[in-house]
């Protein structure tokens, strides 16, 4: 296959890379790797076995690349405006296109410049970072689910089968709405606290009586707020699942938090404005993400000294 | 009349000097000013003229001072544990006590160590903070409400009575407990959000659309909660005065802002926690209100580095 990675952040990297290794002709737009990927590969230290790209093909444009069978969107939401101007050149008449993207709407967002049955989403759950240029680490995890934007069973065993071979978890969805809300059952508390609070670890968020208390309202919340959307979630034993998953991560750093502390923009509209704007859309309040999603956004903007605090 | 002075900032000594000023026999307990205020004398600094006490009674102990006919408490919530000690030693047999503190319960507690016809709430509407050691900058406003926890009317008057002849606008209150509400009104909404979103002015606050919302929100459920627990509050047209008027006050700071930059410990139980508590004893719920408490209390943890962010 031919295979466009836009966006080669840790998440684009580390399964381009995957996939090129299973003998697929990968390109990667990238920026700020771009030398020195194109100078000395790309090298990916994994948990499952370090590997390295002595030659890897790197584009600065989307135009270099041309036309491909599948583009791999991983770029961050904050990006989605220009998302369409990025993919557009990769676009052929077959072309589908897998937002590997975080959050709700990235789909539905594609889906205004690009046909809708081109449109897949996958949902990495996956911990990996970028190191110094030209090198991932991937330090757990690394399961793909994917969903079709339509939701058809055949189109979603296509890519699928196409990461298995890789050697990834591929896990086909039946609904792609259904797993982006249960994706942010964990995302909207963990990713929304650890900012709001001050920039903190999901450890300190389950010590705290009153935060993990909170927590576990946003978590209900986003259980019925997706149910509201039309989804199926059970609280019970999903809830409880994810707050002992959490025990066992000791002082993890949210993606959000990460962004925070890097003064980067915040996924603040795909993790909270979305959810928010779509379950007061179905008629149901959301009183508690709306809160993070107020603070978040502020909170952001201040970080990014788009505002100062006073005067 | 003796009058006490516990807890000597910005509130204490101003009204503290404007009753010494028409006469009283004011004593004042001291630390950061007091020598000072010993040495040098208290100046006033006012909106409606300066003055100034050459000499004052300050006092390093409470047993220095003695019974006195009123007790002006005016320490900070956070202070509370420290009052009845810092009290005791001035109360006689005919002793009243006047809690000059912000939020919620502060009246209850000290009924757990005085007779409850002793203790009356005084709500200042003051804008005042300390400048130089001995010296008060009192910018505006300055009207008191009084109320008794037992609400007695007759009591009431008593104090409005001597506060209105020493020349401060003085208004005696039916129900103390519906007051303590009202200014709670205001003071959630604006001195949470004032934290939690970064740190900001109440003039950011309005000017962002989200926690606009947010502080109209806090304001409605702040309202609700003060009916669940058997006030009667309307928010029209008090929702909508309360953010006209705070649309005049510019890039104004806060209390809880103040003390979060300086920082000092935030009133947070007494703003936050004990509302929370007494609500949701009413069996009413507080979303929005939960999470600002949850989130205020622990940035105070972290920014007085009770807690580190992680690791």
């Amino acid at each position: 296959m031919r295979i466009g990675v836009i966006g080669s952040g840790a998440v684009g990297c580390f399964y381009g890379a995957r996939l090129a290794r299973a003998g697929h002709e990968v390109h990667f737009l990238m920026r700020r790797d771009y030398e020195a990927v194109r100078d000395g590969g790309l090298t990916v230290h994994s948990r499952d076995g370090d590997f390295r790209l002595e030659s890897v093909r790197c584009h600065a444009r989307s135009e270099e690349i041309g036309p491909v069978d599948w583009v791999l969107c991983a770029l961050k939401t904050t990006a989605l405006d220009a998302a369409p101007g990025l993919i557009g050149p990769c676009v052929g008449r077959d072309t589908r296109i897998l937002a590997m993207m975080n959050g709700l709407g990235a789909e539905q967002r594609l889906a205004e410049s690009f046909e809708p049955w081109r449109v897949f989403g996958g949902l990495a759950f996956v911990c990996c970072n970028r190191g110094e240029p030209g090198h991932v680490h991937h330090l757990d995890y690394g399961r793909v689910a994917f969903g079709h934007l339509l939701d058809d069973r055949d189109e979603v065993g296509r890519i699928a089968a196409i990461f298995a071979e890789a050697g990834i978890e591929a896990q086909p969805l039946d609904s792609l709405k259904q797993a982006r809300w249960e994706k942010l059952v964990w995302n909207i508390p963990f990713n929304s606290l650890s900012v709001s609070a001050g920039g903190i670890s999901t450890r300190r968020i389950l010590d705290d009586e009153l935060l993990g208390a909170e927590a576990r309202e946003l978590m209900l919340e986003t259980i019925e707020a997706g149910n509201a959307c039309g989804c199926s979630i059970s609280p019970d034993p999903l809830v409880d699942k994810m707050f002992a998953n959490t025990e066992t991560m000791g002082h993890y750093r949210t993606s959000m938090q990460i962004d925070f502390e890097e003064k980067r923009p915040l996924e603040v509209e795909s993790i909270l404005g979305e959810p928010v704007r779509q379950a007061r859309a179905a008629g149901h309040g959301v009183p508690h993400i709306g809160a993070q999603y107020a603070l978040v956004r502020f909170l952001d903007r201040i970080n990014r000294q788009e505002l100062t605090r006073y005067a």
